[in-house]
């Protein structure tokens, strides 16, 4: 396997290192809009299918069964900072389905916000599940196994009715069959399941558009990108990537980055799904490249480019706030700013 | 530029992620045991040279005149963790030289080390210039600054004499010319130059034998890396692999980490150095790389075997404990545990 250098780290006039990746810009019909690199092989999309994985919450009328709010929904689908409204939404949900902390099985670690870290530590605190960046995918996994009458206990391994609903809508959604053999273990105990980057993007342009999808799951498809633009600090949290260019956006982009340089999004007016990864697994990597794409599609005016530009092309300062350099597209991705 | 892919991160069946890089293995008369990889490119080697940007310090008499003790000489070469001892034997340094903190040009952050930082946000405190990572190395450059008589007020510039005397130093040792095509600022504001992995190998093969080097060079080359090997918690901090490997084979290894994916070590017994670079600066693939290559060269027994190849190739937990995957060798670095 051997993907493009894609993305350049400069220092003074020398490049310091290198990423190499893959994507692919994909329509609901399967029509390729842009590829580079090896679209067709398996990668594992982490967090970065939780607005699917998040698909039978809505569509089996659970969400609404439980009364959960459109926000509750968008933390549904995130993987956020820790701040105290996302550790607040999950444990609001979770009290909706008549549980607790105690229930959840994604494991506890540190608040991946700095601020919302910091703050914990200064309080003497240590951090609890619903610190985890999952804790509200799982709390909606919660909620879905309550009001579906399902024993909750067990509800993050493969062969709990949950899961099995999760990984069908993925396979629906995507096309991609999803086997014994590309299947592992997420970081929150979950089952990932590899899929390739085109049926990644094919999967998101249909999300966006419901084109193919049945009307249940095409609507619940709507209602959860709708959820979460209008929530975008509930996917991640201030300053993040994923909030930022939402909040910059609203409903003209969806975008949920995955562990190990993953990214996938949605551009919903256009019809078109995006799937990218960084072959190091470098979150940096996965982000230039994914708003390279996105500037590269959306039709963006000058202040509203700049800042997708400020992640498409940041420049690195060091401790002093000196500019020592920067990331730069290469290869498939050089070319205007995005 | 292709280097081959060197590690590769796993989870369940199926790899996740990839990391090239190069390496080269050389020793005291330029002759090379090992290389992969593109190694006559320059690379910014970053903190992987602190040992010889270090030695004006202890040749020109300057640690002497100010009675630095050997474990602050130690701490001029590393890349700390930010715990109370960094932070008080930096502090310990400055005030030999008349000077405190607010002399230090390297900027502040929060400590490296997570239970340092941790402690640090507890205590309601922010972080000073001391507790970054490379305040041991700016309170040894005002050390040389203090004792030679130069004013210390812009040590961290080039053109001052502290960095005329530590780019020599590293011109010399390693036998690259350093022009101002390879000269680029750091993180914490002085020059970094761009040395080829071939070169920074040799250099570290004569640091650690003295071989062509002027007897009070060699002299002090074997008095850091001697004061290292005493202290190595100085050298990183607990937990972290230069300190852990160091305290396991004490004066038979030296090895030292560079931002960006850059490790550099030496054999003083085998009189081999070694230099690597992950090409995407991922520091996990250049530790996995470093770790392979001693244990490759090192006659390394039972439990030392394992607790080396713990760092080469480490297995991955995710937040409940459950072991997901790891890193393994791959291409020319594929082959036995290290």
């Amino acid at each position: 396997m051997s993907n493009p250098i894609v993305v350049e780290v400069v220092r003074g006039a020398r490049v310091e290192s290198r990423h190499r990746g893959a994507g692919a810009v994909v329509d609901a019909d399967g029509a390729v809009a842009l590829a580079f690199g090896e679209i067709d092989e398996p990668v594992f999309p982490r967090s970065a299918v939780k607005a699917l994985q998040s698909l039978p919450l809505v569509e089996s009328g659970a969400a609404d069964a439980l009364r959960l709010s459109e926000a509750e929904i968008a933390l549904a689908c995130a993987s956020h900072s820790g701040a105290p409204a996302h550790v607040e939404t999950a444990a609001a949900m979770l009290a909706k389905a008549g549980l607790d902390a105690a229930s959840l099985a994604c494991g506890a670690h540190w608040p991946l916000g700095e601020d919302a870290s910091r703050t914990l530590s200064r309080s003497g605190q240590t951090p609890s599940p619903l610190h985890n960046n999952c804790s509200g995918k799982h709390a909606g996994f919660l909620c879905l196994a309550c009001a579906s009458g399902w024993d909750a206990k067990g509800y993050e391994q493969a062969a709990h009715p949950v899961q099995r609903a999760a990984k069908a809508a993925i396979e629906e959604v995507t096309g991609a069959a999803l086997g014994e053999d590309v299947c592992a273990t997420d970081g929150c105990s979950i089952p990932t399941y590899a899929v390739p980057l085109r049926a990644l993007a094919f999967g998101y342009a249909r999300l966006a558009t419901g084109a193919g999808l049945a009307p249940r799951r095409a609507a619940a498809a709507k209602r959860i990108l709708a959820a979460v633009a209008a929530s975008p600090a509930m996917i991640a949290g201030e300053g993040r990537f994923d909030t930022e260019v939402m909040r910059l956006f609203g409903p003209q982009v969806f975008v949920k980055t995955g562990a190990e340089g993953v990214y996938c999004a949605a551009l919903p007016e256009l019809g078109l799904g995006l799937a990218v990864k960084a072959d190091d697994g470098a979150t940096r990597a996965a982000q230039a490249m994914i708003a390279a794409l996105i500037g590269r599609f959306l039709s963006v005016d000058g202040e509203s480019r700049a800042h997708l530009e400020s992640f498409a092309a940041p420049v690195l300062r060091n401790w002093n706030g000196i500019a020592v350099g920067g990331l730069r597209r290469a290869g498939p991705l050089r070319g205007p700013p995005a």
